[in-house]
């Protein structure tokens, strides 16, 4: 029987873990208790106060290969959204109905680290080294998960050649969409001051809503770009409004908004920031921006082929390399690795009654080992 | 001595009865006991229940004249706005310190309503009917106030020829302002519903706030009228806005906003309220208009003539004819009368330590008698 049946196991095991984001604890234990018989070293560190989005555990676990072998490295999380109310069975207790494996982060992503575990000990040590990058704050504020995990990687010289992310990327059977990158994301909160007085008065008081709605109107009217190749238009969204004033025949003193952006790589995060700011002045306010990620992208070549062709490999289908969508952690492995996110079906994430195929787990399996193998060969095609 | 000084007496009795809007009461006793001794009737009556604003008191005061003569309303409110905190002495005991008497409603208007009924008092019956018509919700929400004295006024058959409403029109100094108009008012509640999704996903979801924020810019660049002979342009000020949407990384369902228009006599509120629902409409919005009053004007002719000649008899000076500023009673009294406002200087008017020059209250008693003797006299000059 093929060892990548493991991939079900594992996945129940850590299904069985509560762990809300920011996770901790029991679920990097049964973790490790996986890692630790196929000689993986797993240094595991807590971050991060309960005021600042902690506390947040980490696992960075190796497997060195010989003297001068390449280094693969697969990449996800462990923690999960919130079950919600209204499940057919307990989020926290695998249960397979049918084809299916039901549990909290069946996809999203337990099922896809699962199956990077029943990869890694299909891989013989000869082939290369092999890390798992695996943190318990990819649902949450993100600030003490894969950032840390970067310094602790960076400290310990353990930079790997290429890196895999785990993310459900694929949208109606597995394989069909893999993520060779992601937009950028910044938000920024705009405020303008103005001076409070009387409707009836309007020459002694200096509205700031009527500055704001136009500030918003410039910026809700850009084009920041038409896509690229391998990306959509970026996109601005304004997300919110806020005045507060009860009293109908009073002009307000402050007006605020809240704006996204979700940007290709023809933008940076601080170009963008910058240039919202220079409208938010232009019309008398200002503009606090806090840039989320930097797009990412791991342009066609090597990489992205090797993956293709271990899904084609397995699922006789070809994935389409696409950068829709939200933003994951490969927007800060980016900075060390080129990286390229595939995994299971994600019509299930973040919802009630998320599952995944069970043979989809092995067949995830599969296609991870290929792809280990192939990016520690250095394989060209 | 002049018995206008019975003024300052009055003022203190009314200053002396706490009446925050709405009132009911003890200041209403405190002003039949002025009026009843004069020969006046005072009709009072309670209106409305605490979840509409009420209860309120009001009274309608009249001293009937000769068969066939002439009648003469002065309008006004006892009920005043909270006093706050920080008062020099107490707000609802009347102080006299140097020149000025120190108490909530000093100006607005118990001062106003003191000189009327000083004046009353030197006026002979025979010069015609005096009616005194006092709300005790003009601070309110004026629903159970003037609207049901007219009610009542019209019901007992004793509509006036003319009115003069007692509020401080007087900017520095008595004499110097006063208002034979007024703008209307209207207020409106605009929302827009869309389809809430992920700012990643725009394409899924349908933003709320862009179709506010175009609708919002449209309505404020309006121009409503470039104003008349007697009013100032009518003007339109965004006083409220709301979303409500803490996730950053949502596109919101709803979006909400409120408009306040001060107008002139060039338009209706009705006109106004189809105009931005139209508005509304063809942004995807709907609007909930609130007309709170329309405008009136009583032109130059006879009845400015004669207030402008009795008030330059006392103080020397010309009264500005102005329509600026907020609503009054006005705007309802004038369905059935012709209507001009004329007070005390409203510098301190709804702050700390609201005071009014005990020398005004004399001398604003004195105007009041001028006018209400020309009224019933019909002088045509």
């Amino acid at each position: 029987m093929d060892k990548t049946s493991d991939a079900l196991a594992h996945a129940r095991a850590l299904i069985a873990c509560e762990s809300v984001t920011p996770a901790t604890g029991a679920v990097f234990d049964a973790l490790e208790a996986m890692l630790a018989p196929l000689g993986f070293e797993c240094h595991r560190f807590v971050r991060g106060d309960a005021d600042e989005g902690g506390p947040v555990e980490n696992c960075l676990a190796v497997r060195r290969g010989p003297e001068g072998s390449r280094h693969f490295a697969f990449a996800g999380h462990v923690d999960v959204v919130p079950p919600g109310e209204g499940w057919t069975s307990d989020p926290f207790e695998p249960e397979i109905r049918g084809d299916l494996l039901y549990g909290r982060g069946a996809v999203d992503m337990k099922g896809a680290v699962a199956a990077m575990v029943a990869a890694a000990g299909e891989i013989p040590r000869e082939a290369g080294t092999i890390s798992l990058i695996i943190t318990g704050d990819e649902e949450g504020m993100g600030i003490h998960g894969t950032r840390a995990l970067i310094d602790v990687i960076r400290e310990r010289g353990e930079i790997p050649d290429l890196c895999l992310v785990g993310e459900p990327t694929s949208v109606n059977r597995l394989g069909d969409m893999m993520k060779p990158g992601r937009r950028g994301s910044i938000n920024v909160w705009l405020e303008v001051e103005g001076v409070q007085g009387h409707v009836a008065y309007p020459h002694l008081a200096d509205n700031p809503v009527s500055k704001l709605v136009a500030m918003l109107s410039e910026l809700d009217a850009l084009v920041l770009d038409e896509g690229t190749d391998w990306f959509q238009p970026s996109n601005l969204e304004i997300t919110d409004l806020e005045v507060g004033n009860a009293a109908h025949n009073v002009i307000p003193r402050k007006a605020r908004a809240r704006i996204s952006i979700r940007f290709n790589d023809l933008h940076t995060g601080q170009a963008l920031a910058d240039m919202v700011s220079a409208i938010a002045q232009r019309h008398g306010g200002t503009a606090k921006p806090v840039i989320s990620g930097e797009p990412f992208l791991t342009p066609p070549g090597r990489f992205q082929d090797l993956v293709a062709a271990a899904v084609k490999a397995e699922t006789g289908i070809e994935p389409q390399p696409s950068t829709s969508g939200g933003t994951s952690d490969a927007r800060f492995l980016k900075d060390i690795v080129p990286v390229i996110e595939f995994g299971l079906v994600n019509a299930t994430m973040h919802k009630l009654d998320e599952a995944v195929a069970v043979a989809d787990l092995e067949t995830l399996a599969r296609i991870y080992r290929r792809i280990a193998l192939a990016a520690l060969a250095g394989d060209t095609e």
